[in-house]
């Protein structure tokens, strides 16, 4: 089938949303990464009204949670975190985008929201720890911390959290379509190869 | 720097050996498969020489041992069972095999063996359960055993293999520059992508 939804997950300092980015430009599809889907996800007007739903009624008697376990998602309305709350926004929003038609989505465990949609590409990129501490020095700057260990303070962050929200080990190649290293390959020739094999797949 | 040695691991039943014959084919170079590789070690001499040597000295103490020192393998002449006996040599036939120049090799933790050459892309091929139990029956044949039974037997052994000689997770993105689904990309598109890589390495 067509693949006109691509997920990009990544290591931090990876690239990946640039590569996400240039991806989007290139097919001409819109571009969604963290921020993006999180103020969607604020502006929506489907917070406030979904608060009130939640203080009004028992758990599991929405049409939202309806949607939510049609897609298997777990810890839906059971005495939920700010974080929870969020994920739980984050993932009707994806499932929204995905819905609306041809898009690149960074972040957020889209991965794994949008994994039993048949038209759905997943990338994973990664890079080796010295070209991501060059690269965030080069774009963020020097901080009072180390860079290697703020790439390792972020990379255990995304491992935790999409652990949490998937039950699923974060890097595992069989979860992705195509897994790269940005630092070995280019960002370049990734973006090329994710383009072409959009392009080509039937 | 310039890309000669590919290692391709693989789930079984992905066809990342019939990937790596073929990527090896288009690039001219010599391909070698595990049962190829054992081949060789069994039939090196080494394995003789070797074992007498292994009879009369002490641990650590032959150039044999040094080489393995200097690759950072573990478990060396420590009372070793049939398997880290023949791991061993297996993995000077590989180093010695990446040493003669550009060639394919599949399979073995090759990738681990090799991690530390400039000059190694590292390719890990998975492909989605039912794809590699529709692939097994067609090549194999049907058995006893259902295919999928097969496959979770064979991809157990081989990540208890891996972690227990290299001490890393088997599959896991970020050890390998390329991963791919083969089952939803396409053999064809794998090789592709692996000889354009390797053609455009600097």
């Amino acid at each position: 089938m067509e693949k006109k939804i691509i997920t990009i997950s990544r290591q931090f300092g990876s690239g990946g949303r640039t590569i996400g980015r240039a991806v989007a430009e290139r097919l001409g599809i819109p571009f969604y990464d963290k921020e993006l889907v999180e103020q969607i996800a604020m502006e929506s007007g489907f917070a406030p009204g979904y608060v009130d739903e939640h203080g009004e009624h028992a758990p599991g008697k929405t049409a939202f949670s309806y949607a939510f376990a049609a897609q298997g998602v777990p810890g839906v309305m059971q005495g939920m975190s700010a974080a929870d709350f969020l994920w739980n926004i984050q993932c009707s929003v994806i499932l929204q985008l995905a819905e609306k038609g041809p898009c690149v989505i960074v972040g957020r465990n889209a991965d794994y929201i949008l994994k039993d949609r048949p038209d759905a590409m997943h990338v994973f990129i990664h890079a080796d720890m010295d070209y991501r501490a060059d690269r965030i020095v080069n774009l963020y700057g020097q901080a009072e911390k180390a860079p290697e260990a703020r790439l390792q303070e972020k990379d255990k962050r995304r491992k935790l959290n999409y652990q949490h929200y998937t039950g699923r080990d974060w890097g595992k190649a069989e979860n992705y379509d195509i897994c790269l290293n940005s630092g070995k390959l280019g960002e370049e020739a990734c973006v090329d190869f994710i383009v072409h094999t959009v392009q080509n797949s039937k």
